[in-house]
């Protein structure tokens, strides 16, 4: 999907994101614009396999290099997180630690409440095929699964932290804009019924008499759950004048 | 993140995946994957760039290449979604064609009520750097727009599937009732709208030739807009006749 404009976005004030040993550099990169895409600034990585910086990590952020440079490196995943106040770890598998599983929204939430009381935050990404072991989950508060397809849970390690983005994205987005065109008054939408109405009367549509009030209920009902704009109606009446002009009935000016 | 058990989950029934005119093997190959992440079955394309299929989607898709086997090829827009009766279009621009901008919750949402009350529903996915063309988003109801950072709002075509895929199988209880009549298919609302633009080509109402795109496509948004029956298409189908039966260009029968 295309489409970017140039508000600015702060990137502060998000969970961290915590890669724990990433094996690909290409999935660093892509994590770190998952991150950008949903406003999450800051990147730990623990013990990642490659050395890094690398160039595969770099191609993949393109547009979120910022994010890869300013990331920080950790030895182990208890001095990634020592400072976070509230930790969750992502896991699709389910594990014998007697740990609250969240679904991502519930995260959010948490992740959020956390936030907002001055805490600071941070989810934790396991490896890419082994996930985070036991000994990283036993420093997080609760875990975090993403429901799928249990025949096919297996998620990437950027498409996670996607997921996880677009919660804590979607709680923090301002509401939709107003609808763009004022929408018409109920006299404009009147003035279009009965217009309509008369043309299709001298059209010989609405017969037999018995049927007229209900034929009109019908397409006024439709026209109503269109949500018309003042210019649409206009548009509207502008179809029946051209077709009343094709027919004769009405001097026409074109 | 790892993890994956063999429990079987239906990947029928869901909403139709349409990617329109997509570029990259690879991107339709991490689609189907991410299909399969989240119990979606049935992928259909418009005009791939590349003969399809290819040694990148499947490459790409493994794990879900069932998706790819049954996957269907169409010319055009229009008959990849003539059977389905709710078609959203994703997005992340702003338009100016006026169709209600769901996110991809309410989006999910509407897909379970239409689909619970007996309607085939589908979803367009754009190319790679252009998305959607204003031609194909008028073949939808509504749209569907994945809110991001505006600054880096450009999420790739397989993330997009993902996050629909994710709130597609996030929501377990069916949501709305079924509508009172069965909705039109797409078909059958593009049988009207080109009955109607044709009738008001001859009535001389699309001009200059340089705005017709742009009244035509309002026009389709507004319709759609309604949420049309099946009967209410009939309907205005007959308005249409009357109006050119009126103007002696089609022979009468009243």
């Amino acid at each position: 999907m295309a489409g970017t404009d140039h508000r600015r976005e702060s990137l502060a004030g998000g969970p961290v994101i915590v890669l724990v040993r990433p094996q690909l550099g290409e999935n660093i990169g892509a994590a770190a614009r998952a991150m950008m895409n949903f406003g999450l600034g800051e990147l730990r990585l623990v013990a990642p396999r490659d050395p890094f910086p690398n160039r595969q990590a770099t191609a993949m952020a393109s547009g979120a290099t910022a994010i890869l440079d300013a990331a920080r490196l950790f030895a182990t995943t208890e001095e990634a997180v020592a400072d976070l106040h509230l930790v969750l770890a992502t896991t699709a598998r389910e594990r014998a630690i007697r740990k609250h599983a969240n679904d991502p929204a519930e995260a959010a939430a948490k992740l959020r409440g956390a936030i907002a009381g001055g805490a600071r935050a941070g989810i934790l990404f396991g490896p890419e095929r082994a996930g985070l072991a036991n000994e990283d989950i036993a420093l997080a508060r609760e875990i975090v699964a993403i429901p799928a397809n249990p025949a096919f849970a297996s998620l990437n390690l950027a498409q996670a932290v996607l997921i996880l983005g677009y919660e804590w994205h979607r709680g923090e987005a301002p509401a939709a804009p107003p609808a763009a065109e004022p929408p018409a008054s109920t006299a404009e939408l009147v003035g279009f019924f009965e217009h309509l109405e008369g043309a299709l009367d001298r059209a010989g549509f609405l017969k037999p008499p018995e049927k007229r009030p209900s034929m009109v209920q019908n397409l006024r009902a439709l026209f109503q759950r269109a949500a018309l704009s003042g210019q649409e109606v206009r548009t509207l009446r502008g179809v029946v004048s051209a077709f009343e002009r094709l027919a004769g009935r009405e001097p026409g000016v074109d």
